[in-house]
């Protein structure tokens, strides 16, 4: 038996939501997987190979892991179709490491629940927010509780278009999580932590006069706006043409804006061209909320 | 004409929402007021003296700075009946001002909108979660936006009951707010952020799995702690008896708990006894979220 499983792209660090807030939006990497014979792999796919060379060895990895959790002998056949751009903030190796571990749980009678799958996906990762975000869909919530991840879950009540700016610049996680401070001042502390409940608030009671500031952030974006050439010229921008708000996608180089329906292709015009007078090429798409998170297809 | 204003207590910085999360429960200060014939005020009331020598200039100075903003020469009689304790943490000034703006204005015929009032409250109290709270009821989520507040406002989809032990013993806010360090780690910043986002989910889906650790805090609370003796183990108390929780109420003395229908008892005595052992004497209340903010009756 073959069975796809799609798991959709991802935002982290959502605005104020420094490691803790997670979107997932509806552009999604396909995984093709079956259990196989013996302790061997296949790999074929369509996808450009460079990326397959990325993703796959983290299915693989990640389908293993269920296996062995789940005290069971078994070795998978993976094929990948890849639509999430790498290395621009918005999951994709969080899309490939819940893609072997949603295919892997189901081929095996799913053994483990979501919970496990989720812790698992946390440490293979390295973070929970993207991971989260994958594997439940809607926006997602977490913290550090004990030595788990505690992850709260919702969709948001506002109708929201999401337009995703992606230069034709990679950022490499480390590289930008160098770059932060190890201190803060408290008053930053409160003005990101009052924004990160604000931003909750605005997108489950549909408060849409809340979003602009809500999106406001002071921890991560201003220490990594270095590594953009013309982010804060973006968000301007896409303020300017009637977004909500835009945020740096994961540690970038993805800036995602948000907008009441209709505005989408305005917003997205004026990003791509306030990156290219920076001398940034980027590619717009505008997306919406994911709704289901990682899903099964036999 | 004489009307009638109900002012909830508030218990503002919310676990981990310090400066930011706030929430109105039914318990109220009332504050009759008139329009006077000249420049003077009358004060009665049947509250304790010393309560009143707190909150009556208080109620005069917001009802005055009303008919200021309001280009209107006016002068106003009070007379309060005051629930709240003072100096314990629960928005008895908050409560005051809030009393003095609304029945102002409402004699006024309204001539401040309620974003105004919000203003001024939080100007006239030097921080806006407390006002915030006992204007608007419920939940309120507040962040600094540029000179002024922005303000979020919900009711919680869950059943909650909130038990209140509140110590014989006054906490001054200023001396709370001096003990708290200018400077946090960014995980610390994280951790609080994370939890303020959470403790909003939990409160609007109803996720009450949530809530034990949406209501944890690192920034604000092990500080002040030091001022309440026998914190920790009345949060410790009050978790073993079957609360989701307990948290300092705005700078304290009051110690609120969080528990589902039916606890409050076991929990309130729980918590007496705690602090009984640490030789503070508590009075234990259960109240409930507040709906409606301040109110008038004619």
């Amino acid at each position: 038996m073959t069975i796809e499983v799609a798991v959709p792209a991802t935002i982290a660090n959502l605005g104020p939501g420094f490691d803790a807030l997670g979107m997932a939006v509806d552009l999604y990497d396909r995984f093709r997987v079956a259990v196989a014979d013996r302790a061997a792999v296949s790999f074929t796919g369509e996808s450009a190979p460079e990326l397959n060379r990325i993703s796959l060895p983290l299915v693989l990895r990640a389908a293993e892991a269920v296996a062995r959790r789940a005290g069971r002998d078994a070795a998978f056949a993976i094929e990948v179709h890849l639509t999430i751009p790498v290395a621009r903030g918005l999951g994709s190796s969080a899309a490939s490491i819940v893609g072997g571990l949603v295919a892997a749980n189901h081929l095996l009678g799913n053994p483990l629940d979501r919970s496990t799958l989720l812790e698992m996906a946390a440490e293979l990762e390295g973070h929970p927010d993207n991971v989260a975000a994958a594997l439940l869909g809607g926006v997602v919530v977490v913290t550090p509780d004990g030595g788990g991840v505690r992850a709260g879950r919702f969709l948001p009540r506002l109708d929201l278009e999401i337009v995703l700016a992606v230069p034709n610049l990679a950022i490499a996680t480390e590289e930008a999580r160098a770059l932060l401070p190890r201190t803060v001042s408290l008053s930053d502390a409160v003005f990101n932590l009052s924004r990160a409940a604000l931003l909750v608030t605005a997108l489950l009671t549909g408060d849409a006069a809340l979003l602009p500031a809500a999106l406001d952030d002071r921890l991560h974006q201003p220490h990594r706006a270095k590594l953009l050439p013309g982010f804060a010229e973006v968000v301007t921008a896409a303020g300017e043409a009637g977004a909500y708000g835009a945020v740096l996608a994961g540690s970038g180089s993805t800036v995602a804006a948000f907008t009441p329906p209709g505005r989408a292709e305005r917003v997205g015009e004026a990003m791509r061209q306030a990156f290219a007078r920076h001398s940034v090429a980027a590619e717009v798409r505008t997306v919406h909320v994911d709704t289901h998170g990682a899903t099964v297809r036999a």
